[in-house]
């Protein structure tokens, strides 16, 4: 137990969140150090939706909307973080929602689908094939999900599976809070917030843009500005950190 | 298994080292969370030691040489990545070392023992009890170990008892890739690099440093301008980063 005067209290309850789904095997210890390496980053960002994150998120919600086929890919994390807040954003931007594991077993995969379930999400099942070029087991998809998609939304992407989507021709929205990670260059648009901040934050534009602030949000859209932002929020809280 | 042709590869290495000792047993969950976040701030210095981190391994090294009683305190993490070098580190300094773990339970603490003492490092044994003031099971230690040192080297620790080390009027040795963590500035030196880079460094200037050279590196630590170097040389990365 964290006491709650803890000066980094949610942090620590978010970790130790993920440290019980680990044990119960939605998580993979992979996936609690990456979720670390991510923790860090959202620390030296001062723990909060910077004003140039809240645009990438309300220029997801518009390309989520403008989308002929949007999908949510959903690993282990994310489902164990965000499961409830997937929910609204499907509700809001009519997304199928597809589970992709690296490390990918039958039981996993059940597992994080039951988590999502629980939570009200649909999520596709059935038959899956490798239709996404990456050497691992990223690259399993169904018919009807990352393969097919347009507009995809990857919260929490490995590199290798972010830049393949990208070279099939899709537009992809990554969630990562190191803007300097492979995926955060690779994507179309990089969110750099902290996946449980994020997604609200979607869903809750998805409500409320208009079809021509989508449009305007989408022809805008320059993804180098996000990162530069990210890091200059970065650079700039460090200048003053031991003040 | 890891392509050794993945441009991380050695930091992906490593994790999944940690990821194997998890499931051993020997590393918590929260561990793996902890060993993220400082992958994220190895990550941005550029992976390698610093000239600052150098100079804070040679004063290292001349406070456990000049120590009246040294201790090297070893938690899970720590023994997963360095026991061998924790072994050379002790011959080095002739320095106690004490297993400290944060989910502490007999058969961890026996693990932990066993895989040091595997790398022919010689660990406290016997009766332990709460003599550090702090509210978790870090608290509890050997009459011969952290409450009986004068220097104490805390690789990978909690902020709650490095301050309770420092306020026991204890000089602490920090090695915590993140310069503004709780730790780093509660330290009476914080070393800024990888555990596994540190702990040979530190050996390596045990071996050549001279009695009066010791007494030159001591009287001239000044720890703040050790965090200051580190947080310097992330924001000069972070400005080039996207170049």
């Amino acid at each position: 137990m964290i006491s709650p005067d803890h000066p980094r209290y949610r942090s620590l309850e978010v970790r130790e969140r993920l440290a019980w789904f680990a044990r119960e095997g939605v998580v993979s210890p992979e996936g609690l150090a990456a979720h670390g390496r991510g923790e860090a980053f959202d620390y030296l960002l001062g723990e909060k939706t910077t004003e140039s994150a809240l645009l990438a998120e309300r220029t997801a919600a518009a390309m989520l909307l403008s989308a002929r086929h949007p999908v949510i890919s959903v690993n282990g994390n994310t489902a164990a973080l965000a499961a409830r807040e997937i929910r609204y954003l499907q509700k809001a931007t009519r997304a199928a929602v597809e589970v992709n594991l690296f490390h990918r077993t039958p039981e996993r995969v059940a597992k994080v689908t039951r988590l999502l379930e629980g939570h009200g999400v649909e999520v596709l099942e059935g038959e899956v094939e490798r239709l996404i070029p990456v050497s691992h087991d990223r690259g399993w998809s169904h018919h009807d999900g990352a393969a097919a998609a347009d507009v995809i939304l990857v919260p929490l992407e490995d590199g290798d599976r972010a830049e393949a989507l990208v070279s099939m021709g899709k537009s992809v929205i990554a969630i990562d809070l190191n803007p300097l990670s492979r995926t955060a260059r690779a994507a179309t648009l990089t969110i750099v917030d902290e996946v449980t901040r994020a997604i609200p934050a979607i869903t809750r534009a998805a409500g409320e843009l208009s079809p021509g602030e989508c449009e305007r949000l989408i022809s805008r859209l320059d993804n180098s500005n996000f990162l530069q932002a990210a890091l200059d929020e970065i650079a700039g809280r460090l200048s003053h950190a031991l003040d």
